[in-house]
C-alpha cells in the first residue's frame, strides 16, 4: 500500500476535530475500518452461513445448525461466554407445492407466486378456483358489497411508491396489503388473496413475508404474485373481467419447537454492569438464502467482535452480541431477549443502556436511525464528523430495528441505533429466492461491519452511564 | 401513491429552509426527482445504447452510430439545436488474440488477460515468451540492474489499495503500472509488459485501460492480466523463480478517423450569451458495453435535458448538453470543445460559465466533486440541506471530470462539478467485459440523472453571473 497517502487519509480527520479525545476517537475508527478492510471475515462468514447452512427459517434444522455455528464463532472470536437463550418459536413449512394458473379464456396461463409465511394450504392440498376481484387497498373492500367478494380471489394490488426516496418507506407505504389483506379478504367472504410482491422491480420474482391472521375470522390461503403477474393481470382484468385464478398450495402449521438467541460476552472493564447490545437476527425467510436478510446483521455482528479484539480494544461497558432468533415471523427472540433484560434491570444491579442492530441489508452504510431520548440523541449527532469521512452521514431518527424494539419498553430507556445501508436495491432481493450471497458486496458489506463497529465503541465510549443522565 | 405520505415528504424540506427561494429550489428539487423516478427514460435509453449499439471505442462504426443516436434523442427531447463538433480520433483495434501462458515446469497454464489500449502487437503477430520480472512499482526498475530485465516480460503485481474508502483514491494510487508500464520496462530492456488489473476484485477479469507509450522508448506490447493470474504467478514465482510466460496478441492502430461531440442546446431566457455545459462521453472501451462508462453519464445528461422540459422548467442560461468524444484513449473531444469555448469567449459575447460531467458510473449518487473558486465553492456547499433528503451528502472539492478538465484554462475559469455516485462498485466493472447494463441498477441510475438536473438547475439559477464574481 502507498505509505504516503495512508498517513494523509488517516491524519485528515484529526485536523478538522477539535479535542484530543475526537482524536483519539478518529484514530480508533481508522484502525476499525483498516481492519475490515483489510483482514475482513464477514464476506466468508457470509459465505458459510448462506451456502454452507443454508436459509434459517425459524424451527427448520438449519436454523438450529446456524445457532451453533454462531456460537462456536463468537468462542473461536474471544467471546468471555457465550450461551443460548432459549425461545419457543413458530414451526411452518411452506410445502412443495405452489402453482396459481391464470384462466382466460382458451388460455391459461402460469403464475409466479409463492405463499406468504404462515398461510394455510388451500383446502385438501387441491387447487381452488375464482374470479378476480382486485383492489389496491385493504380498506377498498368495505366499499365494495359482499356479493361482489363471496366466492372470489381477491388480488391487492398497489406497488411501492417509486418516488419516495427511502425505500423502507414505500414497503412501509404497501405492505399493509401483505399482513392484514388475507383476513381482511375473508372476512368479505373471499376464498383466497394474492398480494403484490413488495418490490421496485418489475420481474417474476413472488416475494413472501408474514401475514397476521385476524382471531375469530376463516383463515384463507394467501399467496405473493411477482409483480410482473400482477400488473398482467390489472391489464387483462379490463378486457376480461371474468377471468379465473386458480391456486394451489400446500403450506402446513406445526407446533412450537424450541430454539433460541445465541449470545455471547464480553465483559466491560469500567461499568461491567451496564450492558450494550448489539445484533441481528439469525433466522430468515425459506427461499433465498437469507443473504442480506439478514445473514449481514449476522456477519456484522460477529465481525464486530473479531475487529475489536484484533485491534485490542477493551470495552468500558459489557458488550453483548446476540443473533436473534424469529424476527420473521413473531418476533420472539427479541421479546425475551427484552423480557429478560427487565429481569436483570430489576432482579441485578445491571443496566441495559444501549442497543444497536443491523438488519436492513449488506449494503453500502449511509448512517443510522436513532431511537433516543433528546440528549442521546444530540451525543451520537455529535459523532457525524468522525463518521463523514466514511461516507457515513444518515443521523435521523427512526426505528432501529425490529429485534432490540421490546427493549425500548425498560426503564432506564437505552440508546438504540439501526445501522443504516443504502436501500436502493434491498426490496429486489428482500424475502426472494434472489436474497443471496452473490448479491452482497465484499466491500460493501466489510464497510458495513466497520461503522456497526465504530458504532458501538463510540456509544460504549461516550453514553453517560444512567445514573448520570437520570 | 399514498397521497398523505407523498405531501408530507414534500413538504418536509421546506419548513428546514429559511428563505422564499430555497422553498422554491426545494419544490424543484422535488418535482425533478419525482419525473426521474416515476417517468425515467434514463434506463430504457441505457438499454438501447449498451444493447442495440453496443460499445462504442473512438473511431469505430458503432461510436459514430451512437453519435446519430444521441443527436436524435436530443432533437426528440427538444433541444434548440444540435450539431457535431468535428474532432479527429485515434483508431485502434483490438485484434481477435489475446492469449498468453504461464509455463510452469512441464504445465502450460492460460492466463485471463487483454491487451491494454494502445498497445502494439506482438512482432509479426506471434507470441513472444520470456521469464518474469515481478515488481511492484514502476521505479522499483531503477534498482533493478538491466541484466535482470533484459529479454524478460514485467510484471506490475501492485494491488488497489483496500482500505482506502475512496476507491478513485486507491485506482489512482495504482494506475501509474498501467500508464507508464509498458515504456518503463522498454526501458529497461524488457520486451513485454502484464500489469495486475485495476480493481479490488480478486477474480479472472482483466480489465483494460490506456497506456501511454514515451516518445523515443521501443513501443512493446502491453497487457492487462487478472486479479487472480497475477496473484497466482506471485505465488508461483517464489518456488518456480524461472518460470516463463509467453503473449500474443494482433492489436493494430490505423489512421485518424473524424468523429465528434454531439451537442444539444437549449437557449437560455434570462442571460443566453452565458452557457452552462454537462455532459458525459459517448466512446468507451471494446470490452462490455460501456454501462456504466460512460454509458450512465451519456444517459444522465439525455435525462437531465427530458426532466427539465417534462417539468416546464425555463432556463436563465444556455444550457449545453454534449456527449464527449474520445475520453478514453486521448480526450480529444474535450480538448476541441475547450478550445472552441475559448473562441466563444474571445470572440464572441458568450461566457462559458459553468460545466459538471459525470463520469463515475450510474450507482446511487452520494454528492459532487466541486473544482471551482472559494466563492463559488462556498455556494456550491450552501445547497447541502437542499440536496440532504435525496441522500446527497458529499460536497468535496476534487477533479470534475476528464471531459471537462480542459475548461480550466479559460478566463473566466468555470465552475465545474463532478457527479459522485457511490464508488464501491465500480471497479468491478471499470473497463472489463462486465461493465455492461445489467450491471447498472435502475433506481441508481435515475437517482443519479435526477440529481445531475438538480445541480444544474441550481447552477443555472444561483450563480452569479461573470461580471457580477469578478
Amino acid at each position: 500500500m502507498n505509505r504516503i497517502s495512508f498517513i494523509i487519509i488517516v491524519c485528515l480527520p484529526c485536523v478538522t476535530v477539535s479535542s484530543a479525545q475526537s482524536s483519539n476517537d478518529s484514530l480508533l475508527l481508522r484502525s476499525i475500518y483498516n481492519e475490515a478492510l483489510g483482514n475482513g471475515e464477514a464476506y466468508s462468514n457470509l459465505r458459510h452461513l448462506t451456502k454452507d447452512i443454508g436459509h434459517r427459517l425459524s424451527g427448520s434444522e438449519s436454523a438450529a445448525n446456524a445457532m451453533k455455528w454462531g456460537q462456536s464463532v463468537m468462542d473461536a472470536y474471544g467471546a468471555d461466554r457465550t450461551w443460548v437463550m432459549p425461545v419457543l418459536v413458530p414451526s411452518w413449512t411452506r410445502g412443495d407445492v405452489a402453482r396459481s394458473t391464470a384462466h382466460i379464456g382458451h388460455a391459461d396461463i402460469p403464475l409466479h407466486v409463492t405463499a406468504l409465511g404462515g398461510s394455510v394450504g388451500t383446502p385438501d392440498d387441491q387447487a381452488i378456483r375464482g374470479k378476480i376481484v382486485m383492489v389496491k387497498d385493504v380498506n377498498a373492500l368495505d366499499t365494495l358489497s359482499s356479493s361482489v367478494i363471496e366466492g372470489r380471489i381477491v388480488l391487492f394490488n398497489r406497488p411501492m411508491d417509486p418516488v419516495l426516496i427511502n425505500t423502507g418507506a414505500a414497503y412501509g407505504g404497501a405492505v399493509d396489503q401483505r399482513g392484514n389483506g388475507a383476513s381482511a379478504a375473508a372476512k368479505a367472504g373471499a376464498i383466497g388473496a394474492l398480494v403484490r410482491s413488495m418490490t421496485h422491480a418489475l420481474d417474476t420474482l413472488p416475494h413472501t413475508g408474514a401475514l397476521r391472521y385476524k382471531d375469530a375470522i376463516e383463515r384463507i390461503p394467501a399467496a405473493a404474485i411477482s409483480t410482473v403477474d400482477a400488473s398482467m393481470l390489472s391489464h387483462e382484468l379490463k378486457m376480461h373481467p371474468d377471468l379465473e385464478v386458480s391456486l394451489q398450495m400446500n403450506c402446513e402449521a406445526f407446533d412450537d419447537v424450541e430454539q433460541g438467541n445465541v449470545i455471547g460476552e464480553w465483559t466491560g472493564t469500567v461499568f461491567p454492569n451496564e450492558i450494550i447490545t448489539i445484533g441481528g437476527h439469525l433466522d430468515s425467510w425459506d427461499i433465498g438464502e437469507g443473504a442480506h436478510d439478514d445473514g449481514a446483521g449476522v456477519v456484522h455482528t460477529l465481525e464486530t467482535l473479531r475487529i475489536l479484539k484484533a485491534i485490542g480494544y477493551k470495552p468500558k461497558r459489557t458488550l453483548r452480541f446476540v443473533l436473534f432468533i424469529n424476527e420473521e415471523n413473531g418476533n420472539r427472540g427479541g421479546k425475551e431477549y427484552a423480557r429478560q433484560a427487565g429481569i436483570e434491570n430489576e432482579q441485578s444491579a445491571l443496566v441495559h443502556l444501549a442497543a444497536m442492530e443491523s438488519d436492513a441489508g449488506g449494503f453500502v452504510p449511509r448512517g443510522f436511525r436513532i431511537d433516543a431520548s433528546d440528549s442521546a440523541t444530540a451525543i451520537v449527532r455529535s459523532w457525524e464528523d468522525l463518521f463523514a469521512p466514511y461516507n457515513v452521514h444518515l443521523f435521523r431518527r427512526g426505528g432501529a430495528g425490529v429485534d432490540i424494539s421490546p427493549l425500548k419498553a425498560l426503564t432506564p430507556r437505552p440508546t438504540m441505533l439501526g445501522l443504516s445501508p443504502d436501500g436502493q436495491r434491498y426490496f429486489d432481493f428482500h424475502h426472494s429466492s434472489q436474497d443471496v450471497f452473490e448479491n452482497v458486496h465484499k466491500r460493501e458489506l466489510e464497510l458495513g461491519a466497520a461503522t456497526f463497529a465504530a458504532a458501538l465503541v463510540m456509544m460504549d465510549q461516550h453514553l453517560p452511564s444512567p445514573r448520570e443522565d437520570r
